[in-house]
């Protein structure tokens, strides 16, 4: 994304603006500015994006300042392949550059050309960036439970990461003058398109291949989150193999190996992988619905359609 | 400050709303909303604040936010005399819930009653913002930089402390709808008496007594920190002192005692509280000056100045 390289300047002090410009380099699907400037065409934003680049900007800048933070709280020592920015500066350097991401997210926003538009904007903007913060303090609150419900892990992901994908939606729209129902239905298709994603990053971190995610396998695992596999699978066995999960899930052993094979292999015992695409596809249908609802242009709508399906066709 | 404790709710999860309302709560002289609310009333906003309450409470929550970001990389243990956040709690509470007041900053700001005022008063918290990043950034490099000079040093006590007491001031004309012009002389005046209440404060810090300050005293001498305390004595010493401070500045001794005493006698035996006063009255001055050339309600601003006047008199 050409217009994110061009924000990226040689300002200093560098060690707060370095680290900026190398997470918003390190890639990434660019998935929800994608969205954003879809949906501001959608409702009659022109070819080079006036109207919907400011808020393309801010979701994506505003993502990777949570991705910044987050890898802080999990101590993950690899984003998209590379190493994160607390490894290669330090965890007080990625504090500071997270907070200035932020600030820079409402930066873009503030630059949209159509100043009656901004009350709006920064209304949903808000709601947004509050929605993924609750998300991610309840991420981390169900590390430490072991009575967390499929309802509390789902309203978790829903916050932290579908809210996200569902506002860059939605602010696209408003930034192009569409109504607030049209955006509501466009928040919707995206929330739920998030979610659905959101059940498939969770199968791609136990069942998928490290090469393909740049993430540790079974990370999940590892680290003993409560996901909608284990609460799932947590469900489906019977006390003998609850049990064992259980106790596997209590541990934290320093060759994590064993255990992210037995794991899975439990999990492939009482169909997760199946279950897991289940609930998935009935978040997507009922997205389309939503998307189907919106008003707006058909052909736009149908490259947002096609784009929702090849998120969620990474694995079967 | 009333309309602050309004804004504390019940909200869940508990782990992320709790440490904002306990950082809040902590007190504090409250002295950038209190001169952002007087800024508005000299330009005419009512006896409720209507127009400058949202930006009072916006460089309130914003500068809290930097208090708790700051003693986590600043490994503080306490504030105002209690424990940080990230003590009595852990430094991932103290990140994301500082990450959300930043969000509640910008929520207080957009709740500014006229709409048209926006985009200015986000144009202004911007700016301030991204300044108030970049002085803890400078704060932080200097840290480990033997050759910071004392241009270098009022730089960056500009930027980390006295830009948002000028910031506040300037929201809040603003927010009542004066002109760029006085809001600039308004900025200027909180600026430049930043900067001398900073020094003011580098100087309790290293000659006022703990019990004071609620903070350890010598704690910048303790640290390292190259204060423009330090960067002033370098300049008046002759060789062998000279040598003498920078080698009690390159060492960390566990029991920092005798270092804190006699690095307070080396800085006395060259006039240094001297110094810092001169200069303090200089931008004093000069802040007044400011003061005097904004337009506004001349009653108002003589309480302005008597607050200014009152923040430099805590020692002489």
């Amino acid at each position: 994304m050409e217009a994110l390289r061009a924000t990226f300047s040689d300002r200093e002090p560098r060690g707060l603006y370095a680290p900026i410009d190398y997470i918003l380099d390190l890639g990434g699907k660019r998935i929800r500015p994608v969205v954003a400037l879809l949906a501001a065409r959608a409702f009659g934003d022109d070819e080079d994006h006036r109207l919907g680049m400011p808020v393309a900007l801010a979701v994506e800048v505003f993502h990777n300042f949570t991705l910044l933070h987050d890898d802080i709280m999990d101590e993950s020592p690899l984003r998209r392949g590379q190493a994160t920015v607390h490894e290669k500066w330090d965890v007080n350097t990625g504090i500071l550059s997270g907070d200035l991401m932020l600030i820079q997210a409402y930066q873009h926003l503030c630059n949209c050309p159509d100043p009656a538009a901004l009350p709006a904007l920064l209304h949903t903007f808000n709601r947004v960036a509050t929605g993924v913060c609750e998300g991610q303090q309840y991420d981390v609150d169900f590390e430490r439970r072991m009575d967390v419900t499929i309802a509390e892990y789902l309203k978790m992901i829903e916050l932290k990461t579908a809210v996200l994908l569902g506002g860059a939606l939605e602010l696209g729209a408003l930034a192009a003058g569409a109504s607030q129902e049209d955006a509501d239905h466009l928040y919707a298709f995206g929330r739920l398109t998030g979610l659905a994603f959101q059940l498939q990053d969770d199968l791609l971190d136990t069942f998928g291949a490290s090469s393909d995610t740049g993430k540790l396998q079974g990370n999940d695992i590892i680290r003993n989150k409560k996901t909608f596999l284990f609460l799932k699978a947590i469900e489906l066995l019977g006390l003998e193999g609850r049990e064992e999960l259980n106790q596997w899930f209590a541990a934290s052993p320093e060759d994590p190996a064993e255990k992210v094979i037995r794991v899975t292999e439990i999990m492939q015992s009482v169909g997760i992988p199946e279950a897991v695409a289940q609930l998935r596809d009935e978040f997507q249908e009922e997205a389309y619905a939503h998307l189907d609802a919106a008003g707006g242009d058909a052909a736009t709508k149908a490259i947002l359609k096609d784009l929702a399906e090849g998120l969620l066709q990474r694995v079967s």
